[in-house]
Parts: structure tokens; C-alpha cells; sequence
């Protein structure tokens, strides 16, 4: 097709413009970055393959934020802040020069919305499905990361934003027949939260400055916060009436209270898991406000690495079939 | 099947073994990296696809190196030391453990050799074909990374290693008639030379001592060094009949000479083009020679930014239909 480039061309038209100094123009082989004396760098990479981990006919330019914020809440997590990424970029036979041209545009708008700019990569051919793995490396000063093994007996567990959404949006795609009845503004809100992850980066300082433990939440709260536990060596006492629920979420669980057990193990979230000392839970608490970042309490660690107790929202202990949403 | 393992445990069983202490277990969300003092970091960044760059059948420990190698190889083009690498591995639905287990294994004796660990990385599945992707992290001292676009007039031209057995090889793996009555070890050769590139690392210090621009052959000798002199505005005078040939290539071109343009533009030779000051030859010659890597030089980079001018072995300007393989 002639509207479509070669692969130094499609460099040239779509990615060279949103690329940073240290991608050099993207026509050598590599990027060259001076890091910042005295940080550590942090270094992330999600793949996303389509119909795995989005639908292959959503927009482009959400597919592509989609791939850099995924990358980016794994940064918040870290509390790190973005330095910036490389892309790989697996195009199925189909593509057009207008899917490219929407694919690009969304990644240079996220790129300079969350200063993550573009250091290079490579684009291929594939007989497959379209595939975006990405690399992101973000910046600790003095080299602290927040690791997912650092949870101590007696922190508090908090998590940020809303759990659920991104699990009922993907529900509401997949056509579940419960939520035939959900007004259209909640629908809109859950489809837009399974489409486009919000990396919470504004809460990375006070991640940095202040939690023991942390990660985000991609595969389900449940199964994610057991696994931040089982590799800290601890337990803990998580009360799930305290799961902070959009109003979407409610009324979407209100029509099948069924949909409460997706919203607390399904995928997706991308929101942060955070353990801290309770004399920090204060300051944590004001950093979160002062940073337009939700967070709430749901739980705390406890000593010796039995299972999490989670406690349903009449107080009973609840058993999960399913831990978490496996993209794999 | 149940010797199948899940994600976690697939990590922990075939990856965590090969991790770097900057993987961190492969636990957490991310690597952490203290880069070292006043070193700029080196990022490159490329994906194979099956059927595209390998064949879907070739032994997954080969699959494995030729995924990291292509990586060293642009690392050492641009003079750089390995530090690191991450890995997205898309797992088409019919993987075995045991094919996982011989992918891990040639990455760690390859990661291993070439003192580049694994630092992290994601796993995922594809309805597609197998897809690796690999970020590697390269150091060069004081932030001197060798460009691709510093080729400068009157500079010599220098190839690494012999040019074209990897195409050759291909044109073996695809059944060339006019191969058939090639010798049983010049087969083998040619076909070992597109199966594992040898990522010429030994040469990085003297290249970035030393050469104004260089890169890596990955899309073939006459198409990458024309991009080479295209980006650095100068053209060339390149001999072909100085073209460093195998035993093994040199075979079967005279059994077929229309092959010695498929050597001359094919691709995945991942050898290094370098282009240096007249009076540093002999001291590039020498520390070449020292690091075991044979060098040739092929010609010499020319003023203003005509096509560069190939001669043949005939010494007649030959033209080339198709400068570049393009994997894309």
C-alpha cells in the first residue's frame, strides 16, 4: 500500500518527533543516557499482546498509552520518577499509516504528560497479533526503591484510587448480562477505566519517602496484595468493606452483588499497593491529599507468613477460588 | 499439561537462576541499577519474531542467544561494555517446559559469557507466534558512545569478521538449489553463522578509543554502511573485491557468483562497521588484532553526500537493486 512506510520512514514520520535528546534523532543504533549522579535506576518492562491484554480494535492511541502507562504505574509503585522508555513495536500485516499516526500521537501526549519521553526501539513485522513491550527506567534519589518485600508485621496496608473498575469495564466489553441495567454515565466511567490505566506517579514521592513495602495492582487486589505479603514473609488482616469502590463499582455490584468478588480479585487496576509504619500514616495520608491521590486503609501485616485473612464486608473470613487474574 | 508451570512459577524456576542481584530475585515489580559514576548508559533495544528473524523450530537455546547477541551486538558497534538486560518473552499456547528450559539455559550460559545478566523482565502468552524482546544496558566510560552519524571525510572504512556467511546460511536453511554441492562443513558453518550471531564485544574498547562512527551489520553490508554515510553527509568509495569472505562463502559463490550479492546486501551478519582517522589505523589494526577479531578496511569515506560509489571485484561501479535486507 503506498501510503504505507518503511521501517526508516515510519522511524522517521511517527516516532522521531515525540523521541528525547538521548533516543539521538532515533537514526543510531542506540540511546546514550547520562544518569543522574547519586539515583538508582529503576527498570520496568510490560508487554501487551493484543486480545491477551487489550482489544485489538481499540483506538490506537489507547493502545499505546495503555503499554506506557502500565510501565509507568510500575514506577509509582517504586516510587520512582520517570526518566524515560524504549519501545518494541510488533506490527500484525494489516496496519495503516492512520493507525501508526494515532498509535504515535497518543504515546508523545502521554510521553510529555507523565515527562517519559521515547530513547528508541525497534518496530517489527509480525504474522501474529500486534504486540508493544515496553522499557521503563525511572530515577530514585539515593538509590531508595520501595521494594515489594519490604512489608513489616504491624504496617498499615493501603491501597490508592478505586478497585474494581478496570475488572467490571472488561466485564461490560465482554458483554456480561448483569450490567445490562447500569446507567450509561457508570458504564462509560468503568469501560474508560479498563481502557486506559491512571499510573498513580503522583503519589511516588511519599511512596519513596515513607512506604516499607509496595507494588501496583495489575492482576487483582487480592492476589496481588497475597503475593506482596508471601515474599515479605508476613500476613495480615485485610477488612474488604474498607475496598475503596467507585460509584460505578457500587451500583455495578448493587445489580449483582456477584461482581464484588471481580472487582476485588480482577485485573487491571494499576493502582498502589503501599505498607507503612502507623506513626507514618498521618503524613502519608496528607502527602496522598496534597497529591490529588485518593488512598485508604484496608488492612494490616501481621507476623508469621500465614495466609492474608480477608474479612468480607459482613466481617466473616472469606475464601477466594481465585486469587488473581492471570494475563499469562 | 500439568508440568506446565504458572507465570510466578515460571519465573522462579527457569529465570530467577540467571538473575543479577539488580533483578532482585525477579519478586518485585522491578530492578533496581546504581549505574556506575560519571559512565553514560548505552540502551538498545531489539525484538525477534518466529518466522520473521528465526525459524519457529530452531532449538530454543539458539533462539535464546541469537535474541541477546543481536542486542550485544549494537552494544559493541557503539563501543560499549554490557551492564544488564530485560527480557519480554511472548509464549505462543503450545510452549513446554522443556523448550523453556533450554531457552533459559542457552540465555544464562550466553548472559553468562558475555557478562550481561538478566536483570527482569515479563512473560506473557500470544495466540500468535513466539515473540523475545530485549532491552539491553550497555556502559561506556566518560559518555563517549560511538554514533553512527560521526563518519568525517577521508576517514577508512573497516569491517569486522568475514561478511555474508549469515545470508548464506539462510539461503541453505531455504533450500538454494545451486548450493546443494556445497561441502558438508561449509553447510554447517554458514548455517551456524545465521543460527548464533557472534557479537564482536571484544572489539568495543577500540572502537570507542577510536572510531568516529560506527554500527552494527544487521540488515546487510551495503545497505547499512550507505545509512551510516547517508546520516553522517559524506558519501564513500567502498572495494568490493576487499570484502572479508569465509572459506565457507567463498565456496559457494563460485559455485553460484550471483551469491556474492546476496552475501554483499543480505542480512544478520552482526559484524561492526567502523570508519577512523587514516593515522589511527595501525593502532586500530593492532588492538583488534590483540582483542582476536579480524578487521578489513573496504574503503574510505568521501566528502559531500552522494551515493557512496561500490566498485566491484571486477573494479567497475556496480549498482545494487536491493541495498538492504529489511527484517521489517
Amino acid at each position: 500500500m503506498s501510503n504505507r512506510p518503511g521501517e526508516d520512514d515510519l522511524i522517521a514520520r511517527f516516532f522521531a518527533p515525540i523521541a528525547a535528546p538521548e533516543g539521538l534523532g532515533l537514526i543510531d543504533d542506540a540511546a546514550l543516557l547520562l544518569p543522574p549522579a547519586g539515583a538508582g535506576l529503576v527498570l520496568t518492562k510490560d508487554a501487551l499482546v493484543a486480545g491477551v491484554h487489550f482489544f485489538a480494535d481499540d483506538p490506537p492511541n489507547a493502545i499505546a498509552r495503555k503499554a506506557l502507562r502500565v510501565n509507568l504505574s510500575d514506577l509509582a509503585a517504586k516510587g520512582a520518577e520517570p526518566v524515560g522508555f524504549l519501545l518494541a513495536l510488533a506490527l500484525p500485516g494489516d496496519w495503516t499509516a492512520d493507525w501508526l499516526e494515532g498509535f504515535a500521537r497518543g504515546l508523545g501526549e502521554d510521553a510529555n504528560t507523565y515527562r517519559c519521553p521515547l530513547f528508541g526501539g525497534d518496530t517489527v513485522k509480525t504474522p501474529g497479533p500486534l504486540m508493544v513491550s515496553i522499557t521503563a527506567l525511572g530515577r530514585v534519589a539515593g538509590g531508595r526503591m520501595v521494594p515489594r518485600t519490604g512489608v513489616r508485621p504491624g504496617d498499615l496496608l493501603y491501597v490508592s484510587g478505586t478497585i474494581g473498575d478496570a475488572a467490571l469495564g472488561l466485564q461490560l466489553r465482554l458483554g456480561a448480562p448483569a450490567l445490562g441495567e447500569l446507567d450509561a454515565a457508570s458504564r462509560q466511567f468503568l469501560l474508560d477505566r479498563y481502557l486506559l490505566p491512571r499510573p498513580r506517579l503522583a503519589l511516588a514521592p511519599a511512596m519513596r519517602q515513607m512506604a516499607h513495602g509496595g507494588m501496583d495492582v495489575s492482576d487483582g487486589f487480592v492476589g496481588d496484595l497475597a503475593k506482596m505479603l508471601g515474599v515479605s514473609g508476613v500476613s495480615a488482616r485485610v477488612d474488604l468493606a474498607r475496598l475503596p469502590l467507585s460509584a460505578a463499582a457500587q451500583a455495578a455490584i448493587a445489580l449483582d452483588p456477584a461482581l464484588f468478588q471481580i472487582a476485588a480479585t480482577g485485573g487491571d487496576d494499576y493502582e498502589i499497593l503501599a505498607a507503612l509504619a502507623p506513626d507514618e500514616a498521618d503524613a502519608f495520608e496528607a502527602a496522598a491529599a496534597q497529591a490529588g491521590v485518593a488512598v485508604t486503609q484496608v488492612g494490616e501485616a501481621l507476623a508469621a507468613g500465614e495466609a492474608p485473612l480477608f474479612l468480607g464486608r459482613d466481617g466473616a473470613p472469606v475464601a477466594f477460588a481465585r486469587g488473581a487474574f492471570s494475563h499469562f
